[in-house]
């Protein structure tokens, strides 16, 4: 089941100066940010809650990894959708049999989480992904 | 305050195909999306309630408002992030004092809200609104 967005993400050339504005848009507290690094993905993340959800800043380790190659090609701007899941082997089967497409089997993510991608030519050119939040967060 | 996210919007050009795909992906009820035509903005707009927040589908009505040319230039895909707020003209004092901008002045979204846009050079790209939900949503 999904009940709710886990976070919006959006790719950013510096993460420290995006956690500047987002910290101003937002008018919340810096000591909220939770700064994950994430080698197998390439990506340095911030993470600033919002309600229920979270804004996700994304900047490139090196320049050939996944948010490197977004943002040469875009630039900056919104990257993909999470949707938080209490079974991501589950959802991705459901929707699979619905006709949509899995990029690459589920894995494990920023914070130790199951994840997978969907492919975003069949969700109108959104990446969406399925996160399966730890029962502590 | 910003205490919550108010919907994500995605610009499609079939709003139909669109509702179904994300109520296919959401696994919701197709009951529970509500549509708006907002001729003012010149689009075709259904929201899917996800958890604290929503999923806004934009289609153009017409070939010359501002998801129409979106859509001409970059194709479907996330068009911007609402944040709610209790208070729009406040928030938008309140960012300005920061540096940010305002596009135009507050006015009057789907269901009779008020609403917002900041420029998007200053928040990395993302185009971010302000709503001020009524008391009874």
């Amino acid at each position: 089941m999904i009940d709710r967005i886990d976070h919006i993400a959006i790719a950013v050339q510096n993460l420290d100066n995006a956690i500047d504005t987002f910290v101003n848009l937002l008018g919340c507290d810096r000591s909220s940010v939770v700064i994950h690094e994430v080698p197998a993905e390439k990506v340095r993340a911030a993470f600033i809650p919002v309600g229920q959800t979270k804004i996700e800043l994304l900047e490139p380790l090196g320049d050939d990894g996944p948010v490197a190659k977004f943002l040469s090609k875009n630039g900056e701007g919104m990257h993909h959708i999470a949707l938080a899941t209490d079974g991501v082997v589950e959802e991705s089967k459901r929707v699979m049999e619905l006709g949509l497409t899995l990029l690459g089997e589920p894995s494990t993510g920023a914070g130790g989480k199951k994840i997978v991608f969907l492919h975003p030519r069949q969700t109108n050119r959104v990446l969406v992904e399925f996160v399966e939040p730890k029962p502590d967060h």
